[in-house]
């Protein structure tokens, strides 16, 4: 279940609005196979994984190629002969239900058959939930709740948009704590925050950061959709210029209110220490890269704070660290 | 080749005098078992391994209770059946062969005849090097160089003490990069920075340091032994009552030199911002427990640096980053 769910977290931020979900094929007490949910539209981690288990099991390279949910799906269903009876599964969260983009993970899994299925947590989304339940009544012995604290803690950015929304808090420094004197991340961990940022549908900024710094808040680095921006100040007036004005299908607010945010559903903000205090009470996750170097004056962390560290990646040389306020 | 090396690196700085080693078996694609070498003395990552692989592809448990790699050895030898013919070993450094306090790796792996095995650092000891190519004349397939350059920075202390000496400096901050206003670590990041103190022959400390926080600098979290300790300091007038001084079978030093290092193998520097600088030319490698919290007012590092993250762990809510200067 660890694997299932470190490889889980690879995707954190990128499968919106579909919930981050890893899975872990095990034959034997060997581990045969992990496969994460990347993005919305492609596979689910169930598909993933299972795709490569057959891999491993069969010497049929004939699904390597497909990409599709609906083949890999076509071609299990096709091919599998029984090759996963003596499997488990490790998945993250409950397998859907429901046909959207792709067909529903429970009834791949009931025809697969394996000899059992642990989940950590239960799908909160009453759409796509029932999976369990379908494999219990399919004969198949299921065991809910192994890891289940880190199991909740995957989905909760799901859990939130899903009920209204996900607010999270991005900033990258140094090791030594400073944010400036010049770049900070590395390419990698910039692509990232593009493609984060690509779907988010709100950056919330403050209003300094916007003079200072004027940035264009786009994704340009995975060539992605550029979101609204919400402009966190008192003061109005900001030079036309600043390129993210010049951004189309946009819509920019300025507006010392966070009452703009309930009309979206993932939420970036970026920004200063200011905007890191006037956030507080609204953000639910914080996302530090932090660059394995030192050199700068201006600490970004001002005041007191406790979090817990939910995952760390390292990216080319920065670490990425999601955390929550202790 | 990723998991062993991972699963080296929890024993980084634990292995003292030996290098730390990492082991996966992998049969048809799938990871059967991955093992390290935690302690000196202690069975080899190849036998940790070995021992777990043996457990998954037999139904045998006879083999679960024996810790002592000498009984591990004759088990396997005895009842091994030639389960290990079709599996394939990642070993991130050639196995031994010699007979020291364990038997070889090497004369073990040759029996049990894996169908190839993938090296990524060969040995630079020569005392216990040789094992590829006794691996090769006794007719098993070897490929060198897998991840070799992952497999040289997990080795890079044993080569540099087994050379002359190795140097890490190491300190605590918190995510804000200060380190002042009471306990910064965890109770894990504690006890692991105790353990590891538990195999140096020497700590170096700044004066500063010594007067302003008193310290005793043993292993007493883990029931170990002290090292000895230089002072690095013009100024030979210390407080007597300052616990350091009142530790059993330790040699105190005082001076402002790092001569007396030449006599020791595995040495760990500890203090504040100006023994780092003062000690920048002779350290091998840096390792930083940060904690997830802020509110201090000094910032640990002062100029600029830049490093390389080596690895990254969780300790409890710590982190523990392995760096390089780069």
């Amino acid at each position: 279940m660890r694997l299932a769910l470190d490889a889980a977290w690879q995707y954190q931020g990128l499968t919106y609005p579909n919930p981050a979900v890893g899975c872990a094929v095990v034959q034997n007490g060997a581990v045969i196979a992990v496969g994460a949910h990347a993005k919305a539209g492609e596979p689910h981690a169930e598909v993933m994984a299972l795709k490569e288990a057959y891999m491993v099991l069969s010497s049929d390279r004939g699904i390597e190629k497909l990409e599709k949910s609906e083949e890999i799906h076509a071609y299990l269903l096709k091919h599998h002969k029984d090759i996963f009876l003596i499997c488990e599964l490790y998945i993250t969260l409950e397998p859907c239900t429901h046909r959207g983009k792709t067909p529903a993970c429970s009834e791949l899994i009931q025809i697969m058959r394996p000899k059992k299925v642990y989940i950590s947590q239960y799908d909160p989304n009453t759409e796509a939930a029932g999976g369990a339940q379908a494999l219990i009544d399919s004969g198949i012995d299921v065991e809910y709740g192994l890891c289940e604290e880190e199991g909740r803690a995957l989905i909760e950015p799901f859990m939130k948009w899903s009920e209204k929304n996900f607010v999270f808090f991005k900033w990258a420094q140094r090791l030594d704590g400073t944010v400036d004197g010049g770049l900070i991340s590395d390419k990698t961990s910039r692509v990232r925050m593009h493609a984060m940022r690509n779907l988010c549908d709100l950056i919330v900024i403050g209003g300094n950061t916007v003079r200072v710094d004027r940035p264009t808040l786009d994704a340009r680095l995975v060539g992605g959709r550029a979101p609204d921006v919400l402009i966190y100040s008192n003061e109005k007036a900001f030079d036309p210029s600043i390129p993210l004005f010049s951004v189309k299908n946009r819509n920019v607010f300025v507006e010392k209110s966070f009452e703009r945010l309930d009309d979206y559903k993932n939420i970036m903000i970026e920004g200063g220490p200011q905007m890191f205090a006037a956030s507080e009470e609204i953000v639910d996750r914080y996302l530090c890269f932090m660059a394995p170097s030192s050199g700068g004056e201006v600490k970004f962390l001002k005041d007191k704070k406790d979090f817990d560290i939910l995952n760390t990646q390292k990216l080319e040389n920065d670490l990425m660290i999601w955390m929550q306020e202790r």
